[in-house]
């Protein structure tokens, strides 16, 4: 049984030691309630809601969703849960106050997702999915949309879905065919089917609003005639109450490799009234804003799988006993020594744990970016909105396919820790494999991630973020080259920084002499990028955990620890990069030169 | 639905233009049998049996087998599978004419083995475990014993287990604690429990014979009191025909993450009749002749998993369609190009092309390495077995560890190419990755087969083993580096190979200095390994090819596509090795160092 436990010191660690919340919050418009007093209050109650409530729900939640003509069933207990997650308010904690939140920052309510999400990822996404549809709402929508539907989300009396993918395409949205015809009456009739819906039926809330991608009858063939709609389940009345039922509904549910407890439908819209949102033929744009917070949130998925699976096999590290240590029996009263003492279960563990932590620190990062934007977004500040968006969408990429990569790495090392009995269902172990596969195949694989931070972030952007990061990287580098403590670690950040500088140019050199470069060098691009980046934020904290020690308050055993565990990243983790810039820099050639129908003989 | 096609012209172009197993069969005895047209008649008839018999059971399999009251169902069409393979005599084609089987060379059963294997890992469990308990029995058994099981088992009529795993213990079998106490009668009574026995109860046959690891009763403590012990499900009269039931029975099947249709059991002996195989106390290095041939099996399971997820995803990527090239539109009258125009799909289909052909070049010359081991056995020639052990032994733990990692990886990048539609059940993607994982656990883990490459086979082996592989390597790298076409094969390889050399020089110095270095490089040890190896063996396949295209003889495109996969690899996989050579040389300091208490907070 897998029991979750809320790595408190951890986050707080980041949030006071090397972020620096409390200074930040000074910056964004309602940042002043979040004080360190209700900060920990908040991080208390929403450990004690993950740990209590959802994380007993994490192994039986495996036995799925019932699908019945047309009704989803969840899993006995997330009804109730999510019941108890309405009335603690959890929802709206970060929406803003107008539309019923209670306006805490952005970055508050990532850590109460990450909670969530590590304790029972399916669980969290039906909540995790309608915050997806809040913020489009709020972004786009006028005030009538606003007070009509985002207040009851808000609330989490109602969930939303985001309708994108037809059978037919999933990333290349351009071939979407769902019809949206105007009904003469301020709306539209939607017809279509969509697939992969996630909580696109459920039994949790009485009330689902899908957000659905649709054409005009006008509209421009491709990814410019897409608009976006928005679709209640039922009709709502001009008072607010449910209305009829609207003609959408769930044809079936998937049988899926993981996250049973989800429900991913199939949603056929045969004639649905619905309501444009945005402009017309800017519904992909009008996406981009769930796309990225959904890709952060994803991101999320990947540092709970290493999370989740480190607090699973380290118990039975300790406990399990198998062969004697090679450098002398170290429990010499027992059977035999356990599992820890091995260097090799020891590299899995600390593998996970790096991932885990590394990856935290990434997420904060981007968290405390994504509070500056959405302060921006409501001072009407669009530069300072647009700065902030690039410096987020350069790393949105990296931190949703290099940590559910590696998150996913993580559950297989929890897995090879148990041997054997990793296999079995019964010690939940198998579960974080199968439930985290899916986080490098939704909201844009692990290939389109690689491709958007290539091709899109790093050439199109003519390097301008990526030279931004840089330079903050160069700045804590010269900050800290003098500090004794720290030249292992800033002359290996040196030296791996100029390898991806160096590497970046020749990439972008050889991709304007033959363009299918790009799409060749992606992969290993992103991956490097994933390994420097994080031994950045690997320095960082390092440089955090020195000061802790140095001021001899708080735990310095933890200090000490965050130390070692950075050692280790930059001995047996970082290197990696190297291996994936070498091959990043190969041509093409090797890739393309094979005809397609040589491929098998 | 995955449909297994045998991949007859690259198992041909190795056994003919690589490894010229023709001549290699005048070497053995039983060689003289397997003449061209024999060899051809076993290859097409076996790949028929995967395709058109088994292949079809691999997904309706998943839904697994049904326990009730002591008695297994396996899935529905496996027993009638089981029938036709045993009237086709499929399981004594390799075994000892003298015991019923057809003395052919151990090598065509190993590729007979995996093309089961790769049609249905599940299902090929069954005579799969069988044949390891078959050598167990030939190699240490009675002439009475081998009469009175082999022959049936042979024949099919019946099959076997391997009884190791018990619940304290699985890799560390000093704690077995099942207990033989001599009934007096020449037999023993076997009382204990043993787990994740494979095919331990089942429907395909009448008969089950488990060979058991057990302690006498005055045996002493840890790996040197146990015994191996013949113990059958019914008592077998001395005419050959089953008696009672003897009390061992099936508790219990475990509930998997995957290979649903192989039912993995827990056995109760309560006092059950059995029989001492090979001396006693010496039952673990008896042992040691399954384990060898299991782990070799294992790697099948790598190999099958990369080529069943590279049929499945080929076609795939060959008709969805998904946004344009971006080196210019390919396919202009069609929605969108197909995904093969994408550098990194095609990154993923050769990863998954590479291992699979590469793995199986590694795998056809172990296999011949069996071959001439059982001859020399056959000849009694001690030293010769001896020789040929070694060089196997070297390979095992790299055939095992390194190819389920690679076939695991390969698995992923089938799911990957599929998106989102990977993760659902209904394509079969997915679950290949479920059944392979176990392939990573069983029969020792990675870390465990690590530990014994470089612990065992090179540390104690005084480097003997390693430096024999080397020299055969030196001479492949002195006979070719003068032709042409190979130079920028052999250039790669010499790097690679005198990297590798000094790495290990390097490891063994500083593991004599500190014995957790073993441990704490063995992982990054046995993967660096691993790719240096499948580079010479990629090597070798090359100058096979370029020799194929210059005689003009056979098909040119197989030939030149061979030489494009061999450049795809040493472009994009082997520059992997140099990442692990560099983490490999870390001192065990940044794994050690942290206190177990420290791990978390």
């Amino acid at each position: 049984m897998i029991q979750y436990k809320a790595p408190l010191k951890d986050i707080q660690f980041l949030i006071r030691d090397v972020f620096n919340f409390q200074e930040h919050y000074q910056h964004i418009p309602g940042g002043e309630e979040a004080t360190p007093d209700m900060v920990d209050a908040i991080l208390t109650e929403a450990a004690r809601f993950s740990e209590k409530v959802i994380s007993p729900l994490y192994q039986s939640g495996d036995e799925g969703c019932r699908f019945n003509d047309g009704e989803v069933t969840t899993p006995k207990g997330f009804r109730e849960a999510y019941g108890q997650y309405v009335e603690g308010g959890w929802q709206g904690m970060s929406a803003p106050v107008e539309y019923g939140g209670q306006g805490l920052p952005l970055s508050l309510g990532v850590i109460k997702s990450e909670m969530i999400g590590t304790a029972n990822w399916a669980w969290g996404m039906y909540p995790g999915l309608s915050l997806g549809a809040m913020n489009t709402i709020y972004m786009h929508g006028t005030e009538e949309q606003k007070q009509r539907f985002l207040v009851p989300l808000t609330e989490g009396r109602w969930t939303g879905t985001m309708c994108l993918t037809e059978p037919q395409c999933g990333t290349d949205l351009g071939q979407v065919k769902t019809k949206a015809i105007p009904d003469g009456d301020g709306g539209y009739r939607l017809t279509g089917t969509k697939i992969f819906i996630s909580s696109g039926e459920h039994d949790l809330t009485e009330q689902i609003i899908h957000i659905v991608l649709a054409r005009l009858p006008d509209a421009p063939a491709g990814t410019r005639g897409i608009s976006l709609f928005i679709v209640p389940k039922y009709n709502v009345n001009e008072d607010g109450s449910l209305g009829d039922r609207n003609p959408v509904s769930c044809g079936s549910i998937e049988e899926k490799m993981g996250i049973h407890g989800s429900s991913t439908c199939v949603m056929n819209f045969d004639g649905a009234r619905g309501f444009l949102i945005g402009p017309e033929h800017k519904g992909l744009m009008c996406m981009f804003t769930f796309m990225n917070t959904a890709r952060i949130g994803t991101s999320i998925q990947g540092i709970g799988a290493a999370e989740l699976s480190f607090q699973g096999a380290l118990p039975y590290a300790r406990e399990r006993r198998s062969m004697r240590s090679l450098s002398g029996t170290k429990h010499p009263d027992k059977v035999a020594d356990s599992l820890m003492v091995h260097p090799d279960v020891r590299r899995m563990l600390l593998t996970q744990k790096a991932i885990a932590e590394g990856g935290r620190a990434m997420l904060y990062h981007a968290a405390r970016l994504a509070d500056r934007m959405m302060a921006a977004h409501t001072r009407g500040d669009t530069r300072g909105y647009d700065a902030y968006d690039d410096k987020l969408g350069f790393l949105t990429p990296v931190l949703k396919a290099f940590l559910t990569e590696l998150g996913y790495e993580a559950a297989n090392h929890g897995v090879q820790v148990y041997g054997g009995h990793g296999f079995i269902k019964e010690w939940g172990m198998e579960q974080i494999i199968r439930d985290t596969q899916i986080a490098k195949l939704y909201e844009g694989t692990t290939g389109v991630q690689a491709l958007d931070l290539l091709g899109r972030k790093i050439l199109l952007g003519k390097l301008k973020s990526f030279n931004e990061f840089r330079q903050e990287v160069n700045q804590f580098i010269r900050h800290h080259k003098n500090r004794a403590e720290m030249k292992p670690f800033i002359k290996q950040l040196k030296r791996y920084m100029l390898r991806w500088r160096i590497g970046t140019f020749r990439v972008a050199y050889k991709a304007s002499k033959d363009r299918d470069m790009v799409g060749a060098a992606s992969y290993d691009y992103l991956m490097q990028s994933g390994y420097v980046i994080m031994g950045y934020f690997w320095a960082q904290m390092a440089d955090a955990a020195f000061s802790g020690i140095k001021s001899g308050e708080g735990d310095v055993d933890f200090y000490k620890t965050k130390v070692k565990t950075a050692e280790f990243y930059f001995d047996r983790m970082l290197p990696r990069a190297k291996a994936h810039n070498k091959m990043m820099l190969k041509d093409a050639r090797s890739l393309m030169q094979i005809d397609e129908e040589h491929f098998a003989f």
